[in-house]
């Protein structure tokens, strides 16, 4: 499951896969909040809507967009308190979570990591074979994660496990 | 009760009172997690005793700092994502929850909103009446947050409703 966070629209993306195997989106949605209601009352609604998502498709692990504070400082404390609850919520049903950069996401599925949003939804659309491009740009987001993380996460956690030995080794 | 959002150390200062009476310090206590802990477990344990001091201190109003983007930039994410938790722990329990800049708080209990760290120890410790300074800052900085609701809060209350009041007049 691949979370792109956010305040007024979070997507909510589910990608079932393998490594050189073809993928299948089992469900994209997008929440969204008022920006006329409380901090409080959207973090619950989000907090709510993630906390159904993961009882419904009991994902593997959630892929989460890790959030960077030079970008759109206007609205970056919303999506870091949206990523924060998204997390949370993988944490209270055991799941693994992942984090992604922007660019990470860009590179797994169109090759480059400075791809703009369109060639992303495109190469979504396509890997998915899906008959309509997702929409809103956030719903790709999110099922481009999911992909980036069956994609780019077994490698990922290869290295990891591998960096762990070496340092059990010069440890001991 | 104000929090001081953090993941390393979070601050919760639970203070009674009113305007124009002396103030007393029901409980501080300072949350830590771990930084090789996992983001997702660190939340969780966040959670987890924010929760408890909710429930265990019932308070009217939960009063949490402000978070800039532009302070702190190593930081910011983390503590951007304690305070989402921090909201959504308190709208869960149906708390109102207030957001003060460092700069109101510092006004709030030492006049100055450029004041230093010392000086809102020093000021907090004193407004409490407590035989020792509150250690570390965080615990400091949580109680001074819930000096500053009680005092600032009755005022920007009742500024909402006249702003409201003024919208409803003129939208008629």
């Amino acid at each position: 499951m691949g979370v792109d966070p956010g305040l007024t629209r979070c997507g909510i993306g589910v990608v079932e896969g393998s490594v050189g195997r073809p993928l299948t989106m089992v469900d994209v949605s997008v929440v969204r909040t008022p920006a006329d209601l409380d901090l409080s009352r959207r973090l619950l609604r989000l907090e709510n809507a993630l906390d159904e998502a993961v009882r419904t498709h009991r994902p593997e692990i959630l892929a989460v967009e890790r959030v960077f504070s030079q970008h759109n400082v206007s609205t970056v404390m919303g999506t870091a308190q949206a990523s924060g609850i998204a997390i949370l919520v993988a944490a209270r049903h055991g799941l693994s979570v992942r984090l992604h950069t922007p660019s990470e996401v860009k590179a797994a599925v169109t090759g480059s990591g400075r791809a703009d949003k369109a060639q992303v939804t495109l190469m979504v659309t396509r890997l998915l074979r899906l008959a309509q491009a997702p929409k809103p740009a956030d719903a790709a987001d999110a099922l481009a994660l999911a992909i980036c993380q069956i994609w780019r996460g077994a490698a990922q956690d290869r290295l990891a496990a591998a960096v762990a030995a070496q340092a059990g080794r010069s440890a001991r």
